[in-house]
């Protein structure tokens, strides 16, 4: 997990930890407190993880977060779906209403493609909110879906 | 501060913080790493507070998020409004880019046409994700400003 966390965020364009993010903070992220994290794994080990968090604690605590990273060289092969359609269902067994995503980069276009497939929308747009590498300050989307028909 | 605290989130209709919110968490709310806070004062003591605090690390690190409370005693004076010119001219002064409000309760008019004077706009609506305590599932709004006009 640590080498795939590394992977993803040495290229600066879709998450904002830095490439010098200290290995305690990517523990801290994938296993904190309220933090419930899968792995997706193949014949040759992990190839992606994801991982479901209430987005806010309390009154807020029906709608859950999730946060998503596939190892770099293994992507556009449908592990980021399978995972998204696993999280979904995992979610709503946990008993979470809605599920929110603070912060999706609008340039990764994947990522913005892939969660309308799986029945979000784009509820908010965030100006400039991300530094990215080659882009500059480019605008972050938050997505939001209802979990009442995840079967 | 703990009463003012305690004050607020006893209503349950603007913070997502239970009104059993423990002390200890309070205090890391308000003083915790990376966090600046700020109290107003009249001549009788404390009578609100805010706080400054990046609204992501790293990539994302140039939007600061900030965070007001003010005595319901003493609602309605003024003391939201100044707090809240105040903090626009802490976070320029910091170097921050932009202010966001991740969570604004919609239900909150006072709050949300506070900040729109202030030179907010709402950029998202969150779905029913707020749980109020008279009105059930409310939305909730993520406002934000850039602060290049801030004096």
């Amino acid at each position: 997990m640590w080498r795939i966390f590394r992977a993803v965020v040495a290229t600066e364009t879709t998450y904002v930890f830095s490439p010098e993010t200290p290995r305690e903070d990517a523990l801290a992220y994938w296993f904190g407190p309220s933090v419930t994290s899968y792995v997706a794994e193949d014949e040759g080990g992990i190839v992606g993880m994801y991982k479901i968090v209430p987005n806010q604690r309390d009154l807020g605590s029906h709608v859950a977060n999730a946060s998503f990273m596939v190892d770099p060289a293994r992507g556009g092969r449908g592990v980021g779906r399978e995972m998204g359609l696993h999280c979904l269902r995992e979610a709503r067994k946990m008993g979470f209403l809605a599920m929110q995503f603070n912060f999706v980069v609008s340039t990764n276009e994947a990522a913005v493609a892939l969660w309308k497939t799986l029945g979000f929308s784009i509820v908010g747009t965030l100006p400039k909110a991300f530094r990215h590498r080659d882009l500059g300050h480019v605008d972050a989307y938050v997505m939001y879906r209802f979990l009442d028909d995840v079967e």
